[in-house]
């Protein structure tokens, strides 16, 4: 079972690539060498060996709420893209001055720091243009994904948690700290990616509200387990869980957490194996 | 009449402190004064005095066509917002590397250079957020505003220009070059302003062509004249008008461009006292 899984989300992570390839080998560009400089910048980091984790996730709700999976991947793609945009911009020398992104060199090693910045920015932008020109047909929902899409990723989530991170310093947070810090850096864009997948499916409000709920539960989940799998490396971290609440009491937040995003996902369907089946990995994952 | 023109420009431009003021009054943010900080730093540059060219011409186009100012305010911002987060992110060290804007210390050397790189992310967000907020009864509307912003700021646009002016290096362009070059970084954000307004304003397609045509043209023609200006600073400039086609050419191809634009102008309203104005003005100012 465990491998069959695995299969079923390989083989989505494929179609997200698939789509991101096909998506920039049809990208109309003004002329200009340096137009295509930045494009092979934008490239570079859009397929930097990535799990998918976000697109794939909107995949995995749109079979869950048998919606065409085709529908869902313009938006899943455009959560993707934000996702690489706050790569890019993390690695640079002014935030965390990176020189390796999964094993490769960061793209400001390789393209400089400003085709880096601008590869970042045009990204962040495009990522809205495929929403404009993926749900043209749909204003509402249109104007719904663009709404949530920059609340997750803009000052009220994902910049907004990377402000909180640069700031903190050696300044030791409560768990209830912690939580918010990673709802808006990492969970806001995880959450979107199921919440935004929900809205296209045409879920009604108390379906997209459950499922809301569970990919909170899921980000956070993944960040907790994540502290758990680093503690030898990191335990005085005084921004991870098990440096704050020890291993055992981390241990069970991590079942109680896991434990209510099967019940918000159980809400939708009791039978949604793919979406349990990350719940039940993540808590088991030894790497 | 000089006089009276410039009061109304001057009265556009105070409505639109004024929102962006009040916008920033009532931003809904999450805890934090990490985000707190983060706000100021966006604000700081959002009111750094700037004319608010862009938004302003917005309005006028919006009096031009009879329709409501109030309507066309958030996407007006949206694109102020775009210009601002650009100039942060152009002052970054890895950019032009300035210490001043418009006479003040740039973003970067009041919040530092990680909150100065956040700020400009967060303000292109928060731009499609903007439009999504100001047009959300309107989807069709609104999906329009957030293709032609999107394809106007990114990659197709105004980053798009960004990149070739980095790597231009000591290159002599031809006329078309430059005209290409400027009508991407600086020509396509004045251009959507005015489009966009049209957009909103209900106009004909033919009507919203021709302005979008004038706005191509006011761009173009305020950059000729801007090189006219500072023909003395840098006339071996191999990226100026006057460096290419020397000032009598230059002064020429001023005449023609500003003559074209009225021209299209013209197709949409007879009347367009406001417009013609910022026409005339550029072609005649000093300074």
């Amino acid at each position: 079972m465990q491998q069959q899984h695995e299969r079923v989300m390989a083989e989505k992570a494929i179609a997200i690539d698939q789509f991101i390839e096909k998506y920039f080998a049809q990208m109309n560009l003004p002329e200009g060498s340096a137009i295509q400089e930045l494009k092979r910048s934008m490239h570079y980091s859009a397929t930097n060996g990535g799990k998918r984790f976000r697109p794939v996730l909107s995949l995995l709700v749109a079979d869950l709420l048998n919606s065409n999976p085709e529908r869902v991947m313009p938006f899943a793609v455009a959560v993707e893209m934000i996702h690489t945009y706050s790569l890019i911009h993390d690695d640079l020398p002014c935030m965390d001055n990176d020189d390796l992104r999964r094993g490769s060199p960061t793209n400001h090693k390789v393209f400089g720091e400003d085709f880096a910045l601008l590869a970042g920015d045009a990204l962040l932008t495009e990522a809205f243009l495929l929403i404009a020109e993926g749900y043209s047909g749909q204003g509402a929902l249109a104007v719904q994904l663009t709404r949530l899409l920059s609340e997750a990723a803009g000052i009220r989530g994902m910049v907004g948690g990377q402000a909180i991170d640069l700031r903190a310093g050696l300044k030791t947070f409560t768990n209830d700290e912690l939580t918010h810090l990673h709802s808006l850096k990492t969970g806001a864009l995880i959450r979107v990616a199921v919440e935004g997948a929900a809205l296209i499916a045409e879920a009604q409000p108390n379906e997209v509200l459950a499922l809301r709920n569970f990919g909170s539960g899921l980000g956070l989940a993944f960040q907790i387990a994540d502290d758990i799998l680093d503690h030898g490396e990191k335990d005085q971290d005084v921004r991870s869980f098990t440096g704050i609440l020890g291993m055992e009491d981390t241990k069970s937040l991590l079942r109680e957490i896991s434990q209510k995003a099967l019940q918000e996902l159980h809400l939708v369907s009791k039978e949604a194996p793919m979406l349990e089946h990350l719940i039940s990995y993540n808590q088991s994952r030894q790497v």
